[in-house]
């Protein structure tokens, strides 16, 4: 069986530093089949990368090992980290960046050295490539380093629960269709609005809506998003990251007590 | 023989949602080489995507898995599709995408079913990706679904034979260098006009130009293009898809006649 | 053993362009890994591909193919090359985007012959790829073409020591992040300074810098780099490739008598 490198940075492709760092774990491990995820991560957008890592870490075969290079922070005190975590390893800064899999239960984090041959501007090459090279060969996370402790683990900002009976979200990414993301999800029934626009009642699917027309519905991980059918809800509403919203209640109007019979009976 | 998914979509990269298709074709087969062909198509551009496909579709060897979503209909009632095609696979919405395969002789669909549990705006992950897996992995094309009927074919449109001999046609796609590439191409010799820009004789080569001039050559696709040498063409013209272009007869000079015998010596 | 052929182009991917040349590397070789390293090179950017060229080529493991498309004279009477260089292949035209392997002492080169079938607008796809294709298989560079000399050659504009100890540089490249790489760095010790700017000494790291500050680094390519810390040194000195920059003698300070003591002790 071949393992699986899988490559997550900011570097974009265009200056060649992904291109060595390919060599380089290449070179380190034979029979490794490299997987790109995404190299326009925007530049230093840790908490951007943290959302996308918490999306595909989980998908991958066990075994498989992700390296995650969105590091502002490089050559600064901050750690570098190796991660393995439900059967999977992870491989980046110290920053936050891997928190969805440091927050599985049984996680075990490893402090890797920082040779002083080292590049400090260039940990993804010469730290952290290395170190997944070798998990892929088949080292032992704890033959990597010692034991690392309280890694920095970030998470999405909580919800709250207002008087009004409302629940108060955020946007938390936007994505390339302009798809507005937010933190709500517990709760999938009532009306959203987002900063002063009132969307509507959660609907189940983008096609829902007429073209031109904004529904609110829930994305494929599992939270409310924002759309715009053949449109970019982002731009049109003038919302991004850190745009508020609001679920309401769904009213208990006739039509919605009806439904509320149909789905018992 | 490890075998071949390859992937095309107009998801970008940087949301995560390539990266979540990639784990599943990986988890669902083991022993295969995934392909990115693109992921920046213009957002819902099924027409752009179609053209991209007949490119490279028929290319790759044989049982070779091309996954193609473009699908700004995810959710709705169009039909999710397993093709094979002259020893190809694609897998992908009932939109036109796969046209150019469904249009070879003795091309075969199946319609994937939907189960209740993927995720309405997210199909690329729950309903395409584990087919093409399944077809990766040596399933057939009946083991994924029954037998689809009518599925929706598109057609680059046809050039108009005019009265005074021109052939006219129309400027399909633009390409990264600000190439414009027509429908026209049966006929291969002539003047070309786009819009009521002059560009002159169909010439073998981009390097026909001196730099700044325009020029239409046959493309690589077999198409008659045009470009700017140095330069952008489309930019530098205001062209783009949709622009009509006219390909008239080449005169008749003395220049001409000469040709005509050399080449039928 | 799987060979590996690596992919660096100006097409983009949404065009087609890329998927067609993976389809013939593919269908013309078994047990290929392809492994792309940029298909965003600036259209046509001969020079910012041969700096990324140098970045990669030599990180592979032996026997790796590297595929080099940044073809402005594609169609013209340019040479189309095949080189073998320090256990690697390289592949693409001979426009001095290869001269990084060229440059290796030992380096061999075959002039590849262009079929008259080939799409004098896409030797990437007609004359490199099969030519990669045939490499990977295990043909001899000699069995593709014969010897080709005096293949073109570009390099790093020198830098200049001046009368009053300084030496004149200039910005070569500016990455993705906004650094600027220039082409200082045999000396590695002074003050820095960009068009009119001084940037001060050369620090071992961006992260010694406050944020919203410049600094001078060392760059993982060995050259002096400009960053500006949490920010875009390119966008906020109004610099880009061609900027002239200045390293002036570090000042005989105490500090630096001392540090100099420190350092021979």
């Amino acid at each position: 069986m071949r393992k699986i490198i899988t490559l997550l940075t900011d570097f974009g492709t265009a200056d060649g530093y992904v291109g060595e760092m390919k060599g380089v774990l290449l070179s380190g491990a034979a029979n490794v089949d490299l997987v790109d995820i995404a190299h326009d991560i925007a530049p230093q957008d840790v908490e951007g990368a943290r959302l996308v890592v918490a999306r595909y870490w989980r998908k991958f075969p066990a075994g498989t090992v992700h390296l995650v290079i969105v590091d502002p922070g490089v050559g600064s005190s901050r750690r570098a980290l190796a991660v393995a975590s439900d059967g999977l390893y992870l491989v980046g800064p110290d920053n936050g960046v891997l928190s969805p899999a440091l927050l599985s239960e049984g996680a075990r984090v490893a402090e890797l050295p920082i040779s002083t041959s080292a590049a400090p501007t260039f940990h993804g090459r010469d730290v952290f490539a290395p170190a997944a090279a070798r998990l892929a060969a088949g080292a032992s996370l704890d033959s990597l380093g010692v034991t690392a402790l309280d890694p920095v683990v970030a998470r999405t900002p909580p919800t709250q629960r207002l008087n009004d009976g409302s629940i108060a979200g955020v946007v938390i990414a936007v994505d390339r269709f302009g798809n507005l993301i937010t933190n709500l999800g517990e709760e999938r029934e009532g009306i959203l609005v987002v900063g002063d626009v009132t969307i509507g009642e959660i609907v189940s699917t983008y096609s829902s809506a007429t073209s031109g027309g904004l529904v609110a519905v829930i994305g494929s991980g599992g939270s409310i998003e924002i759309a715009l059918r053949d449109g970019n809800a982002a731009n049109h509403l003038g919302a991004g990251r850190g745009t508020r919203v609001r679920l309401y209640p769904p009213p208990l109007t006739q039509h919605s007590l009806l439904e509320g019979l149909s789905m018992s009976s």
